[in-house]
């Protein structure tokens, strides 16, 4: 039960809270919910634990910030969908975009020649407004057969992929990489250097098999955390 | 190509050397897999940016340390085996276990009354003789309906959920969370403190699909690395 006004109480909070407003108090949200004061204390603990409330001695429970997005890993979601279908206002910035042949060892995981030119774009999208995740796509330029503006680059890599290159993305493999941020990504998602962040190191396939575009996508994890459901029987 | 004799060396390093070991020169790896001496060294940059070897100027080309296991982050598997397959030797250690009540919030994702008691273990799997996987599992006591020796604690937490528990595992939910280590989690896993882990928050379910344990997760980056496949069409 407990699990259950949890799930409740974080998509309330969500969809009707600011961070810093205040929550009902235990008996209301007892009656509210139609559990006990036992129930409701247990499921506040669990959003205490996540960050997601802060208790005050005598002054009552507040909404320190609005819960993440959740995810399963193994679903490919576009970052605007992800955040809207969690509540979240979503938007999308376009911090730079530049051209710069692929390093040896970037190069080499699209089995490309060293050096081969590249368009660099950097995104970053955020939630209620503020920076959640940041993006870096790396686009061989000789898969570039049209022409394009730079509002176009704020549309998911997939649409400029097919619109501007012909291609399809079949699926995408990424690695998992934990990671701090650095000073220079620290900067961008608004948190301390040092802090851990998720990175996931991402290559994606065209329909036939071959390598075709390289991302780099750091999640902040107060906004979006991955899950794994893995069935063992 | 280049991607390919990556993959191979990365599999030949595991199986055949040691940290430290000296690979053969650029010339000879080129003639041993049969492809120019340009694609040899591509492949030699994407081992070297992950870490597998270091390149001394002059001096060859060196195994800094043996390449880390891969897994989906969606399948299940024993530790050991998956440490086995990568080419590492695997061990278990116990490091101790004791009882304990459940914190609230902990209790709460059980769906239990706080302070239900519960058995913890803390294993290390190491690869190689390093340790790579740290891991806390939490049963609780409730379930168990047979007594154990201290060695039973060392196999997988499935075995001793179904011996003395008479509980199966039909699946967990686990929660993938960037974090840095502990003074303690760096000592356990011969990491500075404050490097970057993977931990992963996992809830085992029984075959009603009621939660039974919970296990926390250290992974090792230099030993264990996730990866997701997202299919998008």
């Amino acid at each position: 039960m407990a699990a259950l006004v949890a799930k409740s109480l974080r998509r309330e909070l969500r969809r009707e809270y600011i961070v810093g407003g205040r929550l009902p108090s235990e008996p209301e949200l007892a009656e509210q919910y139609g559990v006990s004061r036992g129930t409701v204390r247990q499921a506040l603990a669990v959003l205490e634990r996540e960050g997601v409330i802060i208790r005050r001695q005598g002054a009552g429970t507040y909404v320190h910030y609005i819960s993440r997005a959740q995810i399963r890993a193994e679903h490919a979601r576009e970052y605007s969908d992800l955040l809207r279908s969690s509540g979240f206002e979503p938007g999308i910035h376009l911090n730079s975009f530049h051209f710069e042949p692929l390093s040896e060892a970037l190069a080499a995981q699209l089995d490309m020649e060293p050096q081969t030119p590249s368009l660099v774009v950097c995104k970053t999208f955020s939630a209620n407004g503020q920076p959640a995740i940041y993006c870096i796509d790396r686009i061989p330029t000789k898969w570039i057969i049209s022409e394009f503006v730079s509002e176009e680059l704020e549309r998911p890599i997939y649409d400029f992929l097919r619109d501007h290159c012909n291609l399809t993305i079949a699926h995408d493999f990424a690695e998992l990489i934990p990671t701090v941020a650095s000073p220079e990504v620290a900067d961008i998602l608004h948190v301390p250097p040092g802090s851990p962040l998720l990175r996931f190191d991402e290559t994606g396939y065209d329909v036939v098999g071959a390598p075709v575009y390289l991302s780099t996508t750091y999640y902040h994890d107060n906004f979006v955390r991955f899950s794994v459901l893995r069935k063992r029987i």
